[in-house]
């Protein structure tokens, strides 16, 4: 069996329901290297029918107990839906996000929603790459909603939830100080903003803070809602929920979604092919070749520009025939 | 006349002294691209008998001046020297660069000592490629001796300074917090300390706090000493540049010097090849096949991984036989 061939039984699996498939698929996700490029080549295809919801905000902001509350809506329509956290620095069994998953706990026993914990372990790049790849399988697999939350903190973070197709931005009342090194950032991908503890001191003010930015974004046919919540007692959220749903309206009847779907597969590509060429270079520079060029340069035979050319040339197969493998 | 040919008259009229080839030498190894390119296949063989001297610290530690004073021992001996001024931001007619130039005024009718600022512009990467080259058109042209000063503050000028030959880290007394986020990366590149301004309050203090870091220091054969200049009167100078050549011969006997020279050629080896690879993602990722392979992935006919090893592959040229320009 090849390995594209153990990838596809994992995901039919999956499909099955198999809870230990899913997981495994993702765990090859997470990994990188040959392993993701196989799950990559086999959940491509099947995917593209899921609808991505990005919640994201500063540390403490009730990101986690909002989600569970969107999934409790997503769940009273009848639709499956599943939840990848982002946690930028803890592994899985830290205390915070320990924390949040026991907070979601709610679902545990419910077979129409999956919760998967991502962590980066210092390795950013790898959480780029690894985070589309993840909804991949998920959308494969064949849930309709896949809920990526991820802390507003860090700029890799950012980009991933505002890679979304409806981008929800948790602030809470006196927001301002919390997350104002990304604010301008958090302001540019959202498209919903949520007020979330908005039972507390300033709620008001902050509502008119962010109606006054908003107002001076550039007019482009949708104006993010500002939705108040207080997660806690699940007040407001079917207003967020009636929110996504409009947006996501907008999305499709203004064109914008596959505009945004195309962004998306530009910017992942562009991200795949720069993961691949790193990893050249970091076989070239450990290579005999490597080496006896430094040689040559030290020995005034030949320039370094000249060296790496042929290097760079030398690394990369000729061109002529389609790989062996069967990649396109 | 082939854009080597031109380049490699520009060399033999700089090598004739004439300061117009060679300033527009430097020229084209600053701006990069195809010049600089040609710039390094005529000089590289023609180099490799210039020795550099790094000088680095915190803005206004007084480097110019020592530097001045240093170009002042070099005409002692006879020798040539030359100096690239790495400024980080300021362009040229800027004024702190500007400044430090004409309190280098000293030299400026002296044929022996020639001066170039390089401005990065904002262009990091750039200069950490064009500051080899700068060098080695330097060395080609005949200079035995090149002092390459910069700020000691950034990653990139601190690692250019760190690759010289020998590597003056200039301080001043009470200098732990002007430059305390750079402290262990100064540390680890010093190859002489010197304290300037060491008739100021606190340059006991200093000494003593230096010493006793420097003894925390693996030991490899070579302690760094520490000089205490007051360049604007030239005390301490004749004493530097005593610790210069100590640390000169000792790299020449120790094997240590071969060693810095491949460890420079291995880094520069390595960001010329990143800068290719660089080049060609941008040049792929505005293709016209990378357009198409968009479409592909949104159509769900090929899967990101896929089609980027395609457009690598496809964008490198065939490894069969030699580049027709020459190039080894």
């Amino acid at each position: 069996m090849t390995a594209d061939e153990a990838t596809a039984t994992l995901l039919s699996d999956a499909i099955g329901g198999r809870r230990v498939a899913l997981a495994r698929l993702l765990s090859l996700v997470e990994r990188g290297g040959d392993g993701a490029m196989s799950v990559a080549r086999v959940t491509h295809a099947a995917a593209g029918s899921g609808y991505t919801v990005g919640i994201t905000g500063a540390p403490g902001a009730g990101k986690s107990t909002l989600t569970n509350m969107v999934c409790s809506e997503v769940r009273t329509t009848g639709d499956r839906v599943a939840v990848l956290a982002i946690d930028p620095s803890s592994p899985y069994s830290g205390g915070a996000i320990l924390g949040d998953r026991i907070r979601m706990g709610d679902h545990t026993l419910d077979d129409g929603v999956f919760i998967r914990s991502m962590a980066t372990r210092g390795h950013l790049g790898g959480l780029s790459l690894a985070t589309p790849g993840a909804i991949r399988v998920l959308d494969a697999v064949g849930f309709p909603w896949i809920v990526v939350e991820t802390v507003g903190v860090g700029q890799v973070e950012v980009e991933i939830v505002g890679s979304a197709d409806t981008c929800v931005v948790v602030v809470n009342p006196g927001w301002g100080d919390a997350i104002q090194a990304n604010k301008a950032g958090l302001m540019e991908i959202a498209d919903v903003f949520v007020i979330n503890k908005s039972d507390r001191a300033g709620a008001a003010e902050t509502r008119s803070d962010l109606e006054q930015m908003l107002a001076l974004r550039p007019a482009d046919g949708w104006m993010p809602p500002v939705v108040s919540t207080v997660a806690s007692t699940g007040e407001g959220v079917a207003d967020l929920w009636a929110a996504i749903g409009a947006h996501r309206r907008h999305l499709e009847r203004s064109g914008e979604g596959a505009l945004r779907r195309r962004r998306r597969a530009e910017s992942e590509l562009r991200r795949v092919i720069s993961a691949i060429i790193a990893a050249r270079v970091g076989a070239v520079a450990s290579s005999e070749p490597f080496s006896d060029a430094v040689g040559a340069i030290l020995d005034r035979r030949v320039d370094p520009w000249s060296a790496a050319h042929r290097l760079v040339d030398s690394a990369a197969p000729p061109a002529a025939g389609p790989p062996a493998d069967g990649r396109i």
